[in-house]
């Protein structure tokens, strides 16, 4: 927030053009809570019955608003629901003051729209360990709820931006019994990215009817193949929340449809990568496939040790192709591994094989193929069925310069 | 090796002035493993029935030295022992051609010096997964056996630099039985430091005699206070060594005398304190300190979760006392913690109780104590009676410098 200065060298070209969802309305307003002169506060209200899933950080230290949610997460659908977020402030470890906070804003947020504050959802990023301002919030209320609108979710994704150097924007067209259903979902997170249960603020919509428990079971689901699949810095937040929404608007049912599941988990990956993508100082998009790991399990423990090992990303920065630290972070990595039935590949380049470097490697070769923005390293043990993929950025100066200045 | 620019601030003023150990001898020289110019080869020789103790990285992908130190650690105290080390080339990753290339060293040893190949221990750092130029290093040994000395210990400290920007030497007396007793020991290390087991490679040496298995016993007890307690990156060499030999010149007997052991724990502390010193990139050193965990284990577990964070190390650098990272630390760690019984203090300066910012807390007077060089980060959890102190360093761009470039 204090530095954005350019947009990342991996952004997309363009937020994406995001379908209007039936049952909701978005609106973004400047309330100041930290900077003055950009929005900061973003309120979605959608329609009566709507079902609401969320999954949220297991730090041991989470904000009072994920508290507060998942209090609530699991109630019945009834009623209208609305999710009000800001930036600026994460009203984490904030003690009773943040619960304090968190009372206010709900019960505003519920005089201003006419939601029950049991279905009046919050989330807070920014800066840990100050007081909220959350009068500043508070008096925006009317303003907000007078400005709802169908087309405004691009202002809604850039009003909670923190460190993000863009908006982040996704969506999918899938049909249930011959009716188009529309999902659609925004997601912020640049830094503090090594999601555990779920990770960043994320909030997805559709226009499907679903069961609310259906809908809560297959977000974690996805989530461990999405969200929790990527790492920037191998440090997780107080305040992560993704929250999936089912209005019903569009007319059909789509509990346990396959490719309703399909779509979505298309969604939630794109914007998990485009977090990525966005990472602090990240100048390249890095996948980490291990296959052949006695478990999926050791698989993902093998591909995290790599994405999350300095030394890796560090080389990756550097057009490195230092296979010999990828060698290094399985070694340490907890997982099981045998020296000598290791395979490794950067792309479709095979670098090392029983247990040294192929004869057929060229330095060269790999050399080029490092100075890619999108690379691959794949890694298989040798072992078993056991696979894991998962994404992360390279570790740069500019990383250091947004962390070693910027309070978050 | 390839980027030793200026030597880090948190060096020591000097090499310390280390005590002849009687029974023992070094040598070193040039051999070209990969750079001209330096000296990259150290050979100590120590006197018949010197006893021998060893721990080593817990790496599955450890080095080809490693193994073969592993599985010669245990053997009888007879007849003289040696050690061989050589920069420039780690001999990890490098399959059946890497044993043959420890046979070929420790048998070259063998013939120089008379000692029995089953009491020579070897080790490799620098580069992973090239063939290690054995027949560079076979080829001083009859130098290196003639120049054997007294007083060689510093010019073997320097013959096993790699990244290091100072040679690490740290020495104690202690008497036993009226006798006076020496402990001196070298070190190198500076980057991939986050042991387990072991660390670096690290020769300690006296002229006590020792039980060895009693020695053992005893290293791999203090290795867990000392060296276990350090990281520099969160990433485990594959090739860690460290080794304590006693070798009885002094004609005392220093098993279970608990005088030896707290001046040996002292000498391994300050090694393994000036290995973080040497941090790559350091500019800071931060002892963390936590108590009132729910055990010791869970102690040591929020502590290198604080001190492995990138985002601590980095508000570290920037001088930012951004105690809401360390929360966020202890958040994330998966050791228990209760966000409302946390203290955590800034060198004597209580920054937070409570579960929220200290009324007391000053940001002025905290960002003034994060202009020091030598800081202090305690938390207490305020659960039981479990504690921990682990050592780190900050993270600056000098740790990219250094590794976005160096083929490590």
């Amino acid at each position: 927030m204090a530095k954005i200065t350019k947009v990342s060298p991996l952004a997309p070209a363009a937020f994406p053009d995001l379908p209007q969802i039936g049952g909701l309305r978005f609106a973004a307003a400047a309330a100041g809570v930290r900077y003055a002169g950009r929005t900061d506060v973003m309120l979605a209200v959608m329609q009566p019955g709507t079902a609401v899933a969320g999954v949220f950080t297991r730090s041991a230290t989470r904000s009072a608003p994920v508290l507060d949610c998942q209090a609530k997460i699991g109630g019945a659908a009834e009623g209208p629901a609305a999710v009000l977020v800001n930036s600026g402030n994460s009203n984490a470890f904030t003690g009773h003051y943040g619960q304090a906070s968190v009372a206010a804003i709900t019960a505003a947020v519920a005089a201003a729209t006419g939601v029950p504050v049991t279905r009046v959802f919050t989330a807070s990023t920014g800066v840990i360990g100050e007081p909220l301002p959350h009068e500043r919030i508070v008096a925006k209320l009317d303003e907000l709820n007078g400005a709802l609108s169908d087309t405004a979710i691009e202002q809604a994704a850039r009003a909670i931006m923190t460190t993000d150097t863009f908006a982040k924007g996704a969506c999918a067209t899938v049909e249930i019994a011959g009716q188009p259903v529309q999902i659609a979902g925004i997601a912020k997170g640049s830094g503090m990215i090594a999601p555990d249960m779920a990770t960043m603020l994320v909030y997805i919509f559709t226009d499907a009817a679903h069961d609310q428990a259906a809908l809560q079971a297959l977000l974690a689901r996805l989530t461990d193949k999405t969200f929790n699949c990527i790492t920037v810095d191998s440090d997780t937040s107080t305040s992560d929340s993704l929250m999936l929404a089912a209005t019903g608007a569009a007319g059909v049912d789509a509990t346990g449809n396959a490719a309703f599941e399909a779509a979505l988990q298309g969604v939630m990956l794109d914007l998990a990568q485009q977090v990525v993508r966005d990472g602090e100082g990240a100048t390249k998009f890095v996948e980490i496939h291990v296959t052949g790991a006695a478990s999926d399990a050791d698989a993902k423990i093998h591909a995290m040790a790599i994405a999350n090992s300095p030394l890796v990303k560090t080389a990756v920065a550097g057009e490195d192709p230092n296979w010999g630290r990828v060698v290094m972070a399985i070694g340490k990595s907890g997982a099981a591994a045998e020296r000598d039935r290791l395979t490794i590949r950067f792309g479709d380049i095979l670098v090392a094989e029983n247990g040294w470097v192929s004869p057929e490697y060229s330095e060269d070769e790999a050399a080029a193929y490092m100075k890619g923005q999108d690379l691959v390293i794949a890694v298989d043990l040798g072992l078993g069925d056991g696979a894991s993929t998962v994404w992360t950025c390279d570790l740069t100066h500019g990383y250091i310069e947004i962390n070693a200045d910027y309070r978050s």
